[in-house]
């Protein structure tokens, strides 16, 4: 039993505060707000500690959030009695997306239901897998800050526009901020992504995923899941729900609409396309990377083009863009080939001048059976480093190259470092991201018998991560 | 003394080979080469050993070169005697640029002298420093590839249009490909600049410079000389100068054309704005890497958008629209504040899922005094790696933070993860890139007389490396 609580200001100060303590309004109230231009209805949402006084924050009945400046309020009036019950929702102070939606839904007459019975009949079914991140954070009262919180269930409940599209099954996985992810976990979500597909019942699966590794984990399922009968869709928010302009309810909804309605196979990370609310770009698992700290477009395809974007309900293919070549989706659950192991004896390391070789000594003294370089331009390091990569090579270590420069692909064959290198028995992967490289070899230790036929896995394209057909 | 081999079509193979053999033309000949469309009149060029073998490459007197595919080929002449002596040339079988100049101009009697004396009377007088790399570089023949050798009076003469901008007075100062440089480098490249600022006669300084680091070395002499009388512009070449369609020439009279016409100092990096040829882009040395493998343009301004850009002979400044602010070139040589040391006890590891936190350890075991972390999203690693951290800021090893991302900056207010690293004691970096950051760190450490003074001048904004308006 949840019972708003009447003096909550939560984040308010100043001028804000006053204003809504003057119509003694709480955070949970639905308000309407009129400026001498607009009127905006919907429930006033907790701020930061540490947000600036100058904003009232409402979620709007789409979904969405919207900041709107003190000094533009004309008024401000509470549309009902904010005390209510909201049964089977925890005790907490904090009000939940699944209070909101029921709110929203109650008191806007919406001829929405959350009785999943009544969706499934008309759409088709969509897992959601539940990882964390700020796609599922709400506000932390005690820090100001964000914290991994709402389970999938809330997320959905959040976005009442998915039931446009999609009967959204939502399951909690794990509860983590990525960057707290382990290779470990990647087995844990193949393994559940393996459990939903066997089902047969899924028009496609969508993992919810902070943004910091979720290019990782995608590169990771783009191995360990091969032959995918339906789309897998990564899907995060570089702000949370709670927050004015969160790219977390459109994300959703384009992972959705190109999990129901693609015709190829693999993969994705959907995420704004750009700064506005207007296109979701759906990337390919093991050609993305995070390229921003905080936009909403921070993820790009480091191979030319997103795979597709979404514009509104429109899917737009941009396949024949990249180059790539992807599977159609198909009914056969029986051909889903499952290697979920990873095994943390690889190792990233970044070459910069003054680049200690030393470090390529010790990870081979540690244990590592294969390290990543990633090298400057076509795939060097200083011929300093040469001894040791010598000593590591003839330890049965590889040692593989990759380009620090994001974008292009190595060619160890133009320059005499390059040509020693390769002599030495340096490993060149050609345009195989430094990440994806990473992950990918964590992988193919896990899935080989022996050094021989883990480097065959490595040069092999398995899921479009490496372009064999351009000259290594 | 030098003599064409009357014989030598290194690199030319059946079609082309044949077509030249029937002209008895050799490398180093000039010839006219006509299409059903245009005439082409210029040096042939040697080819790679492992080039196509259906294109033939004339060196312009532009200092351009053209690949002209034999299927096009109508006719070619030869105008003159192959044989002749050039003298003072080192015996060689390559031709260099200086013997290409030398033909060019004589046979052509193209009114330009490469005697510096005639030309220091007009012109302003920037000093160029060879370095090494691409831009200096031609074919290897034992192996077909690039090698570096080229001196920069070579450079100089391979570029004949640089006599209209400034008297270059060139000096080969190393002869290294950039993957190769080593911290020590920067000093002894510090130390030259500042022997020719203290001359006091010149307009600007020019580097020319592998591309691999070139990013890292502007970075280190943005530190190490501070208050600059003049510019000093690193230039480099993504395709060596005999190639076809080579970016030398352009990269560097756009360099030229930033130092003398400048009315900013500081130190910057000159390269290709797009991958046609025309327009230059000048970046900030802290704010800029090299973001793509081969192509010409592949240095990027981090901060939004380059210093300036170079159109034919147009300079345009973009300074307004970057935000940052640069001192104005001035006479005050005296001002000069040189501190060329630099400490290799600072060491960038960069994150990822898996990522083992001995690695920590380990680095504080052997002696680092600093750690550059590369985390992921506004500047996080997993909490797996707290215990390591915490022993390493309780042993006195600096713990800096940067993003992965690239674009953006950390924030470690905003999520748990970073709140908990500021915590222990880790030491955000803004927006400062990684690459800068490991730079500076070890310019900061040779710096300071200990941790606490070298944590303030990595805060400290010296060289624009960081936005230190915008909250941490």
């Amino acid at each position: 039993m949840s019972v708003i609580d009447k003096d909550n200001l939560t984040g308010y100060k100043e001028k804000s505060a006053e204003l809504l303590r003057k119509q003694h309004v709480a955070v949970g109230d639905t308000i309407t707000i009129k400026t001498s231009e607009n009127e905006f209805t919907g429930i006033l949402m907790p701020r930061y500690e540490s947000a600036d006084k100058n904003h009232i924050v409402i979620k709007l009945r789409s979904g969405y959030n919207i900041g709107i400046g003190t000094e533009k309020v004309r008024s401000i009036a509470k549309l009902t009695d904010p005390t209510r019950e909201v049964p089977d929702a925890p005790a907490t102070k904090i009000m939940t997306f699944v209070d909101s939606f029921k709110q929203v839904s109650k008191e806007f007459k919406i001829n929405q239901s959350i009785n999943q019975n009544d969706r499934s009949k008309e759409h088709p079914k969509i897992a959601l897998l539940g990882t964390g991140g700020t796609i599922a954070s709400k506000v932390d009262y005690r820090t100001g800050g964000v914290s991994a919180a709402l389970s999938a269930s809330e997320i959905y409940a959040s976005v009442p526009e998915l039931e446009n599209y999609a009967s959204i099954e939502p399951e909690v996985l794990l509860n983590e901020y990525s960057e707290n992810l382990k290779p470990a976990d990647w087995t844990i979500i193949t393994d559940k992504i393996k459990e939903k597909i066997t089902l047969g019942k899924y028009q496609g699966i969508i993992v919810s995923h902070g943004t910091d590794t979720m290019h990782y984990t995608a590169a990771a399922l783009s191995f360990a899941l091969q032959n995918l009968p339906i789309p897998v869709v990564l899907v995060g928010a570089q702000r949370s729900s709670d927050r004015p302009s969160s790219d977390a309810a459109l994300n959703l909804i384009g992972a959705t609409i190109f999990a129901v309605k693609s015709e190829l196979t693999g993969v994705f990370v959907s995420m704004h396309a750009t700064t506005s609310d207007d296109v979701i770009a759906c990337h390919l698992g093991t050609r993305v990377r995070k390229n921003h700290t905080s936009r909403r477009d921070a993820f790009e395809s480091i191979v030319g083009v997103p795979i597709a974007l979404i514009r509104g309900e429109v899917l737009e293919m941009q396949l024949e863009q990249t180059g790539l070549k992807l599977k159609k989706r198909n009914n056969n659950t029986n051909g889903l080939v499952v290697r979920p192991d990873f095994d943390r004896r690889a190792v990233l390391l970044k070459y910069y001048p003054g680049f200690n070789p030393e470090f390529i000594s010790h990870a081979v003294a540690a244990g590592y059976k294969a390290i990543i370089l990633e090298g400057t331009g076509l795939g060097h390091v200083s011929k300093d480093c040469f001894p040791q990569i010598r000593n590591a090579v003839e330890s049965g270590t590889l040692i593989f190259m990759t380009s620090q420069c994001i974008w292009g692909r190595t060619r160890m064959t133009v320059y005499e470092t390059g040509r020693d290198l390769l002599d030495i028995g340096v490993i060149p992967l050609s345009d195989m991201m430094a990440e994806t490289a990473t992950v990918k070899a964590m992988w193919a230790l896990a899935n080989s018998k022996d050094a021989k036929s883990a480097t065959k896995l490595m040069q092999e394209n398995i899921a479009n991560e490496i372009s064999m057909s351009i000259p290594i």
